[in-house]
């Protein structure tokens, strides 16, 4: 199978069309949402639905509205592969870049300025849009420079505090230079925002905190373009918003919404992932007609694309499925504990929270990308004699609502706290999704119980005993990614503070837990021969004693998170309380930096997490060791 | 001096008045201002303030609103020692609790469940009153119970956004049972909230969100009763919220804001703090003479009020004042860096930002209570080429805007970041201010340098490497009470994760910063004779060959901060890295549960941080240390 493209020559041909400006721009557009597609299908995922619902307003505004000392950044950041459609089509980026969507050193999965200068600042964590928006603008007005700011937000992305918190201000210091676009394309990750979270009269909230406000087509360019001018003309001193009404997926019929009923059970298919061989080549051929409907409209030949191979991905053979284990496991414990109640924050396909809504309705609570809300929410569920677990990335749960997880567990009582795709796998969407500092922030909540478990056996176990034996709150980590560890993973006994013996060895021992990290100590192990490896599921609250005693020989502790606050740190303390002489065995390995974005095998070569700098790390310790015996 | 209080059976005789309800409250009311005075005085520190001017509301909800099932909170939390004022006159806490405001085992500065069973829920960090009701409502309906919540909010506190993420998915549950008051002062911790961060139409929004909203005057019981009567039948099924006009202060007129200039620059003077002997004597004579003038017209005979002694407090005698230093600081290297900005969170007066402002008005952001906002902004003015240096507790700046401050940093920018008000001292406002978690918060950021300082010197060295030569995102956490060392600091040299050597010892060596935690270490040095201490102010990037070699013996490290995370553990990595035989000399000790509320000593004593409990470990660890060899 191979994929097409449209080459920069074809991209330059059709944004050079002496037409009118808005028809310009819709072809402009249609060869940037192929492109956008092969990107995507070319990477393996990547947010094609928002890419294309925006695609029109992006390229009118980088096509025709944007002058010198302007800003144009997306809030949401999703749809940054259609972003870098387009300045690739501008020929702002380098072409081949196209085939490097989410690779190490390419385009990352969400905008980064250090990755591509291009980008005006780092998004894809919600609701941010507006408060960068006053900052450039008083920057700009303190140095005297001019320039106006424009915004793309999500629809679902206003859910979050934070577009709310920061409208009154703008609108109070009179900052006229602000535009806000909303892609008002009704769905965000999971189904309708209507069914998630409505938004109520949007226009209406949005002009109560003092904003000028105008809705429009935006898919109509024309459209879009004389509400924008109408808008500064009418308003030059208040900030302005334009509700956008976009279609999701617009421009491939099979990837807007037109079969997702409106109802809360309803999953939208298109908002993340690749399409796939079938519907990739369904889609392009749509396009393709699309494009070239227009360009013979305009009197113009049809666009000649180019062809590459597609590339081969290997699926896992016998992965470890966490979160489908988890999924099934909560239910199984929702049975046994008629308290449960289930909160989630528009991921429950993501969370494996499907089927408990279908099972138990009436327990699960949909409260749409609202952590705080939802966080704060639960711990007065709990005051009122609930068990609420409440589910969402760990990149959004965890620091978004850290002083609610804070203040619940205050109140003495027990929430749980469901953290997925944490680490730095996947790789693809880059660091705003890749949570490492999670241990850290849940870890110092006094009371806090955190957890990892490496296999499918272990996260039922620990699903039960979060449900039936702990105590106080019980934060459960989860890397996300079906994973083959390389091994058929033995029985489990969970036990307090205590891991699991995967191997023995005289030389040296790792410690780790998750199914990423296991699976690449394992696989030095096999290299190495004469080490041992533990998979150790408790992040805080470690059996020292029982450690120094299983642990022979060097003891290399490995994070998937940075190393201040990782798990490694707290083996150490662990150790060096209960055992002082086996700290001075340990050596730890984890991540130093923000991380880096690419394929998964990218990122652990990056971090130096991969099997090879485990083998590496463990004779350098081990010589040490040795040395200062 | 003596303080002078309504004692129970007064309280009681005023409450069972056979006259109007409204007439009734109001006099409970005016004789629970009476006591709320005393309490504030009493502690030294509370909020008298905002207990006053919803007082009125408090105790008709209390009188005669609430009933079986329903629950009644305060969201902002800051009016604790009226409801406490309230629930004492009510006999629903023992009478002498009011003698024991802010102490260990008393009543807590913020509401805490587990301290005062009578509380309904965990407040003082702002914003989560709605999110919390909805949260008790939603386990009601679950449990078939029936039962209204009513929330007083503040109205400085609806600057934050979970306030506003919170109402739409309320509304859109038609969960017509909960009731929000906002006690409406119109000023914040600051000034004017007109002047901080104006909340525009306040009717207007909320109702743009679905609500039924309603206004009054907040301090007359006839007409709020009526208000929220005619409120439930017109609009039995949505949410309700009413704007209740009140005065901050109301009931002694010097603490009314009357004097307080509609400006910027101007200050309040009781939002927190206690009165002091002439304030305090000349707004009990006030008191006493509105209630015994309400009494009289109610034709009941004027109150006895009982006394007992004034404590006595001891002002330190040479203090360190680091916020003081701090702000002079800050002033000192804007004028070297014209690009410093500074960004406030309503906390100018705590965060030693008032000269700032005054000599900078134009480099000076008022953000309000929005810590989002506020850190998002910086991030975009810090990539539009100024340095901002964002401002509030550290209770708030660091968990609230955790995620926003991590998406700064992987912008590769600088922006620095002051948390003031860390630790467990002042230990008066209990633990939604006692800030234990933010090293580990911050630590984990990549790049983030954070570094607090133990005295005024240190402060201003800190400042200055900040301001000029830290190449990334710099945190500086610092203790805010003015405090002594019990020595004379000698001269700072700040090298990069070294510290200062302030005595030497062979037996072992305290390693710890900040004020509060090396005065402890001092005397405890004073107390052992033969024991070293350590002032360290990099709470990461310590350098551990350095500090291998500096601390002789056993390492005991003290961290004003949870265990998880703390400086302690940073301590224990490093010299793990760099000297592992060293590692095996060291214990941490720290704060290993929800930091206790109480005064200054009684906080630092329960959690083992005093100069005996340190002495005791010394000894300890120093006979473990000669055990193992």
């Amino acid at each position: 199978m191979s994929l097409s493209y449209v080459p920069l020559l074809e991209l330059e041909r059709i944004r050079s069309l002496d037409v009118d400006p808005a028809e310009r721009v819709h072809a402009f557009a249609d060869a940037c949402r192929i492109n956008t597609l092969t990107m995507v299908e070319q990477a393996g995922s990547g947010h094609i639905g928002t890419s294309f619902s925006s695609m029109d307003i992006v390229s009118w505004l980088q096509l025709e509205e944007l002058r010198d000392g302007d800003r144009y950044f997306s809030s949401k950041g999703h749809d940054a592969p259609g972003l870098y459609a387009i300045l690739i089509g501008l020929g702002r980026i380098e072409f081949d870049k196209l085939f490097a969507l989410r690779r190490l050193g390419g385009l990352p999965g969400h905008p980064d300025v250090l990755a591509t200068p291009q980008v005006v600042t780092n998004t894809g964590s919600l609701g941010m849009g507006v408060s960068k928006a006053r900052g450039f603008v008083l920057a700009d007005r303190l140095a005297g420079r001019e320039g106006r700011v424009f915004v793309l937000t999500g629809d679902g992305e206003l859910q979050e505090g934070q577009f709310w918190e920061s409208l009154q201000p703008t609108a109070n210091r009179g900052l006229g230079e602000i535009t806000v676009i909303v892609d008002h394309n009704k769905l965000q990750s999971d189904t309708w925002v209507a069914k998630v979270s409505d938004l109520g009269d949007l226009g209406r909230k949005v002009e109560a905190f003092g904003w000028a406000v105008r809705r429009c087509d935006g898919h109509d360019v024309q459209a879009l373009a004389q509400t924008v001018r109408e808008l500064n003309a009418a308003e030059p001193e208040r900030p302005k918003l334009v509700v956008a009404d976009t279609v999701k997926g617009c421009g491939v019929r099979a990837m807007e919404p037109h079969d997702v009923p409106q109802e809360e059970t309803s999953l939208y298919g298109f908002h993340s992932g690749a399409p796939g061989p079938e519907a990739y080549a369904a889609g392009l051929a749509e396009l393709v007609e699309l494009l070239n409907g227009r360009l013979e409209r305009l009197g113009a030949g049809p666009v000649a694309l180019e062809e590459r191979p597609a590339p081969v991905r290997r699926a896992p053979e016998r992965p470890q499925r966490l979160i489908q284990a988890y999924g099934e496991a909560l239910l199984t414990e929702a049975g046994r504990e008629p308290r449960l109640v289930a909160l989630d924050a528009d991921l429950r396909l993501d969370t494996g929270l499907v089927a408990f809504r279908e099972r138990h309705p009436e327990r699960f609570f949909e409260c749409g990308i609202a952590e705080m809300d939802m966080v704060s929410q639960a711990g007065a569920m709990a005051l009122a004699g609930l068990l609420p677990v409440c589910h969402s990335f760990a990149c959004f749960l965890t620091p978004r609502a850290a002083e609610q997880i804070f203040n619940n567990a205050t109140e003495g009582t027990k929430v749980l706290y469901h953290g997925s795709l944490a680490g730095i796998v996947p790789g693809g969407p880059g660091h705003s999704h890749q949570m490492v500092r999670d241990i850290a922030l849940m870890g110092s909540v006094p009371g806090m119980a955190a957890i990892e478990p490496y296999c499918e056996e272990e996260v039922r176990a620990v699903v039960a005993w979060a449900v039936h034996e702990a105590v106080g709150p019980v934060y459960i980590r989860l890397v996300s990614p079906p994973w083959e560890l390389g091994f058929e993973p033995p029985a489990v006994e969970l036990a307090a503070g205590r891991g699991t013996v995967l191997r023995e060895g005289d030389a040296g021992t790792f410690v780790c837990t998750g199914p990423m990290l296991v699976s690449q100590a394992w696989a030095a192990c096999e290299q190495l021969g004469d080490w041992g490896l533990i998979a150790l599921p408790w992040l805080r609250g470690i059996d020292g004693a029982w450690l120094a005693e299983a642990a022979s020989g060097a003891i290399v502790t490995i994070d998937n998170h940075v190393l201040s606050g990782g798990q490694g740190e707290a083996v150490l303390a662990a150790l060096a309380a209960a055992a002082p002489q086996a700290a001075s065995r340990v050596r730890s390995v984890g991540i130093d930096r923000v991380p880096a974005c690419g394929t998964n095998d990218e990122v652990i070569e990056a971090h130096g997490l991969g099997a090879d700098a485990l083998v590496d790390c463990a004779r350098r310790e081990l010589s040490l060791l040795l040395e200062n015996g």
